[in-house]
């Protein structure tokens, strides 16, 4: 028996926002006070730190729920099942369905109930319940579900990951260039193949570092402060994220049994090109080894970071052949990880 | 092998609020026509059919998370446990935290992660997520670690079911009597000992039933109809819950293959008196029995409905002698069970 993903499915928004759309921001510090440099110069800087040149934001008229429903459809359609016979429907989220030019958070009914009642399942032993988990949340629903195949509780299970971040960002913050909107989905089935999931690994780091990614006023105090955006605080998340990461993707790696060489691919969260890029570099080190060319496919150049979707979204573009000059087939040993608020971190190795 | 609740804890908020206390509030009718008699008589008929008469709502400074973590402390205290062993903290709530007089719900980070930060735990292998699930909340959580216990994925568990539905009612709406605060921990345990969870049964609703209960705009509409509140369908839950619960409950304790006479007490969601008496005399009468005295435990009538927070609460509550006329003890067979938002249904047997 193995645990394989048999389908999956994104839904990629259509407004393309480029960095240049954020020219005539008012970008300002957290205590208020204006960029002494012209946005252009940000821009640039943003840019070489981050590989980000547009993001993707959803149509007014959707919510993060919509999309879940269309990348769903697309993943079940992909694996040939049909969705009556889902055990589980697993939505990760952060933020629930926020209307465009709205504050709140509307999560009744979980967003898994909508998608599930948007599919059109009768089935009531399909169980849809959100989960929240950061940007790792997609990674831990399909831990989730490998536990419940595992204690027999299911057989296949639908796992989604989206976000519309475009209505949660404070304009005022450099960071809101960062933040995307997107949705991925992926059927997970216990199968008679060999391969699938061999190893996880999952923390939560809570001490210290609980608030370093949290919901704050905007920078510009004129604004009413009772009203809350995403607020990160970059430079401990950098550094939390270069400590711990490659620590825990090895540690996942080791209990698979599948040596460093093996690796394929590795599908990370698409927080920040440089820091990826440095989190991948030390991993490879802790193996006395450099970093292969070609080992980590990005989107994040086109797609930006689109928090819970970015991992499986990638994921789907890659098995369909849709980012340039990066092939996976069967057989291929990937390691999958996320780090996000929480902070929590996340990975698994898997054989296609 | 056996998976048993080794601790409890609950927090009871402070602030009594009775029916009395409604008595100048301005009901109206979702159309916003006001109702054609007084609050005495809306009162009277609202006390007959839910037996509440008195709920709690939390102090203006504290948030769901903040009872969360002291009732977790308790549980933690019970099960004489260092809390650093914890391989999960599951969070079941709906609304997140959302602090007094304001309207954004606050999710990020997700409220297990606050827990763990306040329960100092430094361990990052003790993984934090929420689940929004509606009502049934906590028994899906203890299910679901039972699932990561079965899946040799965890040995103790934290559960948490916590709310402050005070934050989100509609003043004008009669059903916001309904609503209370509170919070319930429970540990989760792998034991050596006989009994602990026999069976599970959980099941979703989301053709027809999804939006019964939802997040809509106040009846009142002078207000601002963009804020919106808990709202629900009470007739429709009604008959929802009366043809479905029931027959989960006996697909539960079927599969379980403990008899329907060998039941001590049903710990069933605190939702309405009258529908819950409904539910257990149907569920007896599926066994072709009628209901045995005393085999409802309730809180309702001082605690109102508290969603998640009710039935570890009420279990609580229960073990600790603390409800009238009640006990339970070593070797008796408990049938928990819930409904709610989603519209979902869940149980569970248990041996103690």
């Amino acid at each position: 028996m193995s645990i394989k993903i048999t389908g999956t499915g994104s839904y990629i928004p259509t407004e393309i926002v480029t960095n240049q759309d954020f020219a005539k921001h008012e970008f300002k510090n957290e205590d208020g006070t204006s960029f002494p440099y012209p946005n252009e110069i940000i821009a640039q800087k943003f840019l070489e730190i981050t590989g980000i040149q547009e993001r993707r934001y959803v149509n007014k008229g959707l919510e993060t729920s919509d999309i879940a429903t269309i990348a769903s459809k697309i993943a079940i359609g992909d694996a040939n099942i049909d969705p009556e016979t889902l055990d589980y429907i697993i939505f990760a989220h952060n933020f629930g369905n926020v209307a465009h030019n709205k504050l709140q958070t509307d999560i009744l009914p979980s967003l898994a109930s909508r998608v599930k009642h948007d599919l059109r399942i009768k089935n009531p032993n399909c169980v849809a319940y959100d989960v929240l988990f950061g940007c790792p949340g997609w990674v831990e629903g399909v831990i989730q579900a490998q536990a419940f195949i595992k204690a027999g509780m299911a057989k296949k299970c639908l796992v989604i990951g989206a976000e519309t971040l475009s209505r949660v960002v404070d304009k005022f913050d450099r960071d809101s260039m960062i933040y995307s909107d997107g949705a991925g989905a992926s059927i997970i089935e216990e199968t008679e193949e060999d391969g699938g999931i061999l190893a996880h690994q999952t923390a939560t780091f809570a001490y210290d570092e609980a608030f370093y990614l949290s919901f704050g006023p905007s920078f510009n105090k004129e604004l009413n402060q009772d009203e809350r955006y995403i607020k990160m605080e970059g430079r401990k998340i950098y550094e939390f994220a270069l400590n711990n990461v490659p620590v825990a993707m090895k540690q996942c790696l080791d209990k698979s049994g599948v040596s460093i060489n093996e690796i394929s691919k590795i599908i990370i969260h698409q927080a920040n090109e440089k820091m990826d890029e440095a989190i991948i570099k030390r991993f490879f080190k802790l193996y006395g080894a450099e970093t292969p060319e070609g080992i980590m496919p990005m989107s994040i150049h086109k797609l930006g970071n689109s928090s819970v979707a970015t991992v499986p979204t990638l994921y789907d573009l890659l098995i369909k052949g849709k980012i340039e000059n990066h092939e996976i087939g069967k057989g291929d040993y990937l390691l999958f990880a996320s780090v996000g608020s929480g902070m929590n971190i996340n990975a698994f190795v898997y054989k296609m």
